[in-house]
C-alpha cells in the first residue's frame, strides 16, 4: 500500500486556513452526534518515527469536547501490562459508547517496533495478527467505528527530521537510538509496515496513508478521514432508524450528517494524489535510439525467456491503459522475438455466459500460466474495478472488495514463485483523440475505432479517478503497477522491455 | 472443535429406512430450486482416512440430478497442477452458478497431509491459510453456498477399518504406508486438523463435523446438514425477493424451503449429541474418601500456588453450571488454603451501566490474572451464549459469532502462557428441585433461591440444548470443558480440585 504514495504533497497556508475552520465544526458537531447516537470510536496513530503523530493528535482534539475522548500514547510495557496476554492493555481503553478513544501507537507496536527489534518472534507472528484482527473485528461487530491512520514520510525527511530534533538540547531526548536505527534500516522497517498493513486492512477496520511530509496537509487529510467515516456511520444509523419507522431517507430530519458524508468524499478525492498525473508525458525516444534500444533488449528478453524456462519461473504481466493508449502496439514488440511456445497472450473481451456464470476472477485464474511460462493479458481483471465499476456493470460493494481480491490473487501468483508486473499505458486526452481521428481516417485500423470508444472518452475524468484509485491500492511490492508514458509509441515500448528484462534479470540474480 | 465430539453415535437401521426417503427427496428438490435460483454450491468432504468419505459422496449423490454436479476427487497434484499456484486446480473447478462441486477431499489437504508430510513448510502455513480464508470468503461474497463436512473417527476405529481393508487382496491397495503413518501418529495428525478448523471456521463457510463411526448416522448427519444450508439459503434469497417486490414472508408463494429449513434445523438438533447425557451422575465419595482426598488435594493445590506464582503462570477457572449445581461450593474448596494474595474471584452479576456500554467481553478483559495470578469466575462470558440468547438479551447475530469471539479470546489468554479450565457444574432435574426446596426450607439458605431461579427452571430444555452447542463448539485444547458430575457434592467438589492440580502439574512438567 506504500509502493505509490506520493510523499510530495503539500498544501498552502492559505488553502489550509481556509479548509480548516469548516473541518473543526464539522468534527465537532459528528462527536456530539456520536455521543448521542452512542457511536463508540477508536482512531489509532500509526507511523514512521517523526511523523508527527503526537503533532497531529494534539491538532485533532482541538476541535473536539475534551469530556468525549481519552489519548492514550502507547509506549513500551508496564511491568503489569508486561504480566497480561498483549491485548489486555488494549481491551481495557476501548472506548464507552459514545466515547472516543484515541491511540498515539497501538497494538500494531507488536508487529512494527517489537517485531523489528525482535521482541516478537516470526512465529509469534501468526498468532498476533489473528488477535489484532479478531480484536478489531469483534469492536466492529459490536458497533465501534475504527479509524486506522498510517503517517508516512520518506527515509530522507525522516532523517532531516531527527537531525534537527538531535540538534536542539530541549528536544533532543525524544530521538532514541531505536530511531536511528530503523532510520538506518528503513528499508527493512517499511517492508514489516508493508507486510502489516496488507495483512490487517479490512472492510470493518479499513487503513487510511496519510501523506505526511506536509503537515498542514496531513491534518487536512486527517480531518477528512476521520469526518468521512464519522458522518458514514451516523447516515448509516440514521438511515436504518428511518427504515424501521417507514421513512424515506428524504424525509429524515437531520440530513447534515448525509451531507457531511458527500462534502467528505469529495474532499477525499481532492486529496488524492494524482498518480497519473505526474507522468511525464513528453519523455521520448527518436527512431535511432528506439530501434537500437529495442533490439538489444529484444535479444536479451530472449534468451531470458530461455532461462525462465529452464528455471520453471512463471510470469504474469497485465496491460491496461486508455483506449489507443498503445497496449497492443507494445505485447507486439514484447513479444517479436519470444518463443511462441512459451508464452501466451490473452485478449480480455467481455464475458461470455459461462465466464459470467463464476467469479468474475475464474477466467483469469484458468488462463494463469505454468512455471516457465508467460502469460500476457491485454485488458485484465481490473475492469472489474474500471469500466464495471463506471458502467454500473457490478455493485459498489463488489468493486469495493474486490481491491482486496486482486490483491490475494496476486499474491498468490507470488507465492507461487511468479513474477508479476501490471503496466498502465498512459496517454493524455489530446493524444488519444489524435489516435482516434488516424484511426478513422484509415482504412486499415478503420476496425479499431469504435463509437463505444468516444462514449468511453466523455467518462475521462471518471476513469482517471477509479484508475488512480486502482493504483494506489493495488501496487504493492510483489506486484508493482508500472505507469508507462505512452505519448511516444518508441518510449513507451522500450519502457516495457526494459522493466520485463529487469524484473526476470532481478529474480534471476537472487536466485544465484 | 473435536474435543467434545462423541464418536459411539449410532442409528439404527429402521430409523435410517424411516429417515432417509424424505431426506433424498427433499434434498432432490432443493437441487432443482438452487439450478432455478442459479445458486451456485461447493460441498467439501475432509476428515481422517478410511472415515468414508467415498462411500458417503456416493451415497450423497444419488438423490441428485447427474447433470448437476461433478465430483473431484483431489489426490496428490499431477505436474500441470504443481506448475501452478496450489490455488489455482480448485478455481478452475468452482461450480457454475446452479451447479454443484463436490470435493472429495480439498485445498485441506495443503494444510493436513502435504504438511504432515512436510511438503507443505511451517513457515508457508501462513500464507497457505490466508488463500484459503480468502478464497473461500470471494466465493462466498459471490454467492456460492460452501458446506464443509468433517469426517471424524478415533485412532481404533481407523485401524479396525484399515485392517480389515488390508486383509482383503482386493481393498489391500487402498491402505498406503502414509494412512498407517497417519494411524500410528493419530494424535499429532489430529491436532494439525485441529489447527485447521481453528483457523478456517468461517460464518462463511463453517465446518460442521460429522460423527462417523457408524455409517447411517453419519449419512444422515450429512443430508441433514446440507439440506439445512441449501433451504437456509433459498429461504433468504426468496425473503430477499419477496421484500424486493414488497410482501411480507407469509405472503410468498413458496414457502417450501422456509419449511424445509425449519424441519432440518429441528433435525440437526435432534442428532446433536447430547454431552450432557452422558454425564455418570451416579458418581459420589462417601464423607471419609471425600474427607481424605479433599485434604490431600487441598495441600497439593496449596503448594502449586506458590510454584504458579515462582513460575509466573496465570491461571483463568470458570464455572458455570445449573443453578444450586454446587458452582459456590465447590469455589470455596478450592480456595480453601490458596494464598489469598494470589487469586480473585469474580463473582459475574448482570451488567452494569458502564459494563453495558461496551463490549460484553470488556468486563473479562480486564479480570483477566496477571502472570502468576489465579482468577475464578463464579458465572462467566458464557452468558452470551446461554442466558443472553435464551432470555433474548442479544440477536441471534450476536450470540453466533460469540463463540469464535470466546474462542479467540481464550486463545489469547493461552498464548500468553495462561492455564484456561472452564467447569459446567452438572446435576440433573430431581436434584435441582430437592436444591431449590431445602433452600425455601432453610431460613439461613432463603436468600440464595428467587423466582428467577424457578422460571429458568422451566427453560431446563431450552437451557440444555445450548449447554450442549456450547461445549461442543468452545471445548478446545487450550481451554477445555470439564463436565463434572455434581448430583454428590463431594464427588462435585473433588473433582474440580483434581482436575486444576493435574493441570498445573502437567504444565510445571512441560516446562522442567
Amino acid at each position: 500500500m506504500l509502493e505509490k504514495v506520493d510523499l510530495t504533497k503539500k498544501m498552502s497556508k492559505e488553502e489550509y486556513r481556509e479548509k480548516m475552520p469548516q473541518l473543526e465544526a464539522k468534527l465537532g458537531f459528528l462527536q456530539r452526534r456520536c455521543k448521542e447516537l452512542k457511536i463508540p470510536v477508536l482512531i489509532v496513530f500509526e507511523g514512521f518515527g517523526a511523523s508527527g503523530k503526537g503533532l497531529q493528535i494534539g491538532r485533532l482534539i482541538q476541535s473536539m469536547d475534551p469530556r468525549g475522548f481519552q489519548v492514550y500514547p502507547i509506549k513500551n510495557e508496564t511491568d503489569e501490562e508486561r504480566m497480561h496476554p498483549f491485548m489486555w492493555r488494549f481491551w481495557t481503553k476501548t472506548p464507552e459508547r459514545g466515547r472516543f478513544s484515541i491511540f498515539d501507537g497501538s497494538w500494531y507496536r507488536k508487529v512494527l517496533i517489537d517485531r523489528f527489534e525482535m521482541r516478537t518472534r516470526e512465529k509469534e507472528l501468526p498468532a498476533v495478527f489473528h488477535s489484532i484482527n479478531s480484536f478489531e473485528e469483534q469492536l466492529a461487530d459490536d458497533g465501534n467505528v475504527i479509524i486506522k491512520l498510517f503517517l508516512d514520510i520518506d527515509k530522507k525527511e525522516q532523517k532531516k527530521r531527527f537531525d534537527k530534533l538531535r540538534k536542539n538540547k530541549e528536544s533532543e531526548w525524544r530521538v532514541s537510538q531505536g530511531d536511528l536505527e530503523r532510520n538506518a534500516r528503513y528499508d527493512e522497517y517499511a517492508s514489516m509496515m508493508e507486510d502489516m498493513l496488507f495483512k490487517t486492512d479490512s472492510d470493518y477496520a479499513p487503513w487510511t496513508i496519510i501523506e505526511a511530509t506536509d503537515r498542514r496537509f496531513a491534518t487536512v487529510k486527517i480531518y477528512t478521514t476521520v469526518i468521512k467515516a464519522l458522518a458514514d456511520r451516523i447516515e448509516a444509523i440514521q438511515e436504518e432508524m428511518g427504515t424501521k419507522n417507514g421513512m424515506k431517507p428524504a424525509e429524515m430530519e437531520d440530513t447534515r450528517a448525509a451531507d457531511l458524508a458527500r462534502e467528505a468524499d469529495r474532499e477525499m478525492r481532492s486529496l488524492q494524489v494524482s498518480i497519473l498525473s505526474k507522468a511525464d508525458l513528453s519523455l521520448k525516444y527518436t527512431r535511432e535510439e528506439y530501434k537500437l534500444k529495442l533490439d538489444k533488449l529484444q535479444k536479451k528478453l530472449e534468451k531470458l525467456h530461455g532461462e525462465l524456462y529452464r528455471r520453471r519461473i512463471p510470469v504474469v504481466l497485465g496491460f491496461e491503459g486508455w483506449d489507443a493508449g498503445g497496449k497492443g502496439g507494445a505485447i507486439k514488440r514484447l513479444t517479436a522475438r519470444m518463443d511462441s511456445r512459451g508464452y501466451a497472450v490473452n485478449p480480455t473481451a467481455s464475458p461470455n455466459d459461462i465466464e459470467k456464470a463464476h467469479h468474475y476472477l475464474w477466467r483469469f485464474w484458468r488462463a494463469m500460466p505454468k512455471d516457465g511460462h508467460v502469460a500476457i493479458f491485454d485488458r485484465t481483471w481490473y475492469g472489474r474495478v474500471m469500466v464495471e465499476r463506471i458502467e454500473g456493470f457490478c455493485t459498489k460493494e463488489e468493486w469495493q472488495r474486490a481491491y482486496k481480491e486482486i490483491n490475494d490473487m496476486e499474491k498468490d501468483l507470488h507465492d507461487a514463485g511468479a513474477i508479476v508486473i501490471k503496466f498502465w499505458m498512459h496517454i493524455d486526452k489530446d493524444e488519444q483523440e489524435r489516435r482516434f481521428k488516424e484511426r478513422q481516417e484509415n482504412p486499415e485500423k478503420q476496425w479499431k475505432i469504435t463509437d463505444e470508444d468516444w462514449r468511453n472518452r466523455e467518462k475521462w475524468d471518471q476513469y482517471e479517478d477509479a484508475v488512480n484509485e486502482m493504483l494506489l491500492r493495488t501496487s504493492t511490492d510483489y506486484a508493482p503497477w508500472v505507469v508507462v508514458e505512452g505519448n511516444d509509441k518508441y518510449y513507451a515500448r522500450v519502457k516495457v522491455l526494459r522493466t520485463v528484462v529487469e524484473a526476470i534479470e532481478k529474480r534471476i540474480g537472487e536466485m544465484k
